[in-house]
């Protein structure tokens, strides 16, 4: 692989370029692209315009670059989430139509819970879940559904590691805290990030009886009906649960070398 | 840029790669992936192994691969059709809720449909509007919506280009098609994919009254609310289209290499 003097290969590069874009940012110029990308604005140019040749970027007057549509199509139509969403959609949408709230689905990757579909309703509460947003574990039910329910090794790796940026949560509670999540069956979170907000969350089960998603919704901090929408959550989950029957759907995957 | 014997560089090698996923194939085998990309098992391996080093591509066991979350999040995250999605995912839910069938949105890739929303109900009639998938314009009425309200030019190179695979429908035919679509300000088309099915779409116009995507549902062939449907569906196209209020959101964009 071509090496720069800096040591870093082309691939290194594309990475760089494609990675460049801040959460929520659609389009940068060329020179600032370069900047977060870290590249020379040559080097910067020359790749944009071999990726856009083949339709992953795309260039827009004045050295606009966003990601192009084609890249866009092909992790789409081919995304690990796809088989996982798909199951999840027609129940997302039950559980959005009979309380009338946001509903979403989250999976855990790395220590945070990477949200991967999302319904909210006109006139429903602030769901600070973007699709493809990520939130911490202990300040999203979402994440401590799915953490509570990991392997005992993952779970303590996760206690071990965690520093409370806020200095609030010292890791012995959070270990309390997610085996209360694991005894109840699902996890709430009253106003950690959206004071007015209350978030619900319960694991989703595949075939093999690993969590492999957690299913949520976010509430106004004086919906009471707790009794009612645990279980209608559950009976979701399990719908979602029950379609990803072909254990080879959701593989075990990593993104180590392991080749 | 490091070029091979073939003359194709290393970012070429990388699309390949990333683009040799058939539609809906989440999981390829190393050996098949090497032998769709058209490399060598020893590049493929190792590119494979560099793109999973940064998340863009995960390892199963086995020698499995499948495109990364990371990727995935990258590209939602910073996703073209972001804007629009979110301008429009709450009035597909009122259609969805109002009409109780499948809804979908649209925007014109080449000479495609490329569908880049879509909700479908329980019991809904099938619906081949994939998330990611495409359709030929002359076949999808969210096709004949979009390229009715593209400029003359882009509808006449269209039109001369065109070659129905069938042989069942004459470039002049796709003219008046057209013309029509535009006149009536909708399209719809009875069972040309599946003959229980009827599509319906309309255009989404943005502040600069440029169609920038359609939006249609499939109903059972037997449904007679076209009164209804219609309009439903253009007011919330128009909705849509004042929630694109800002021109800058989605700027006219192309992958040519204009930079």
């Amino acid at each position: 692989m071509a090496n720069s003097g800096t040591g870093d290969s082309v691939v290194d590069r594309v990475v760089r370029v494609i990675a460049a874009f801040p959460e929520g940012v659609t389009v940068l110029q060329l020179s600032e692209l370069a900047d977060r990308a870290g590249l020379p604005l040559s080097t910067a140019h020359r790749l944009v315009r071999q990726l856009a040749g083949h339709g992953l970027l795309e260039l827009g007057s004045g050295g606009s670059v966003r990601l192009g549509l084609r890249l866009w199509e092909l992790v789409n139509r081919n995304s690990p989430t796809l088989a996982l969403r798909q199951a999840a959609m027609p129940f997302m949408e039950d559980i959005q139509q009979v309380l009338n709230q946001n509903v979403n689905l989250a999976v855990l990757e790395g220590w945070e819970a990477l949200f991967v579909e999302r319904l909210s309703r006109r006139g429903s509460v602030a769901n600070r879940a973007q699709i493809a947003g990520r939130m911490p574990v202990h300040v999203s039910s979402a994440g401590l559904a799915l953490m509570a329910n990991q392997p005992p090794a993952v779970q303590a790796d996760y206690v071990q590691q965690f520093r409370d940026p806020d200095g609030k949560v010292q890791p012995e509670a959070l270990r309390t805290l997610l085996q209360e999540t694991a005894g109840h069956g699902f996890a709430q979170l009253a106003g950690v990030v959206d004071p007015d907000t209350w978030g619900i969350a319960v694991p989703v089960r595949d075939a093999r009886n690993r969590t492999v998603a957690a299913l949520g919704v976010v509430v106004p901090l004086q919906e009471m009906r707790l009794q009612a929408l645990v279980p209608a959550l559950q009976t979701a989950a399990r719908g979602i649960g029950r379609q990803l029957q072909d254990p080879r759907a959701t593989p075990a995957f990593h993104s180590a070398e392991s080749l």
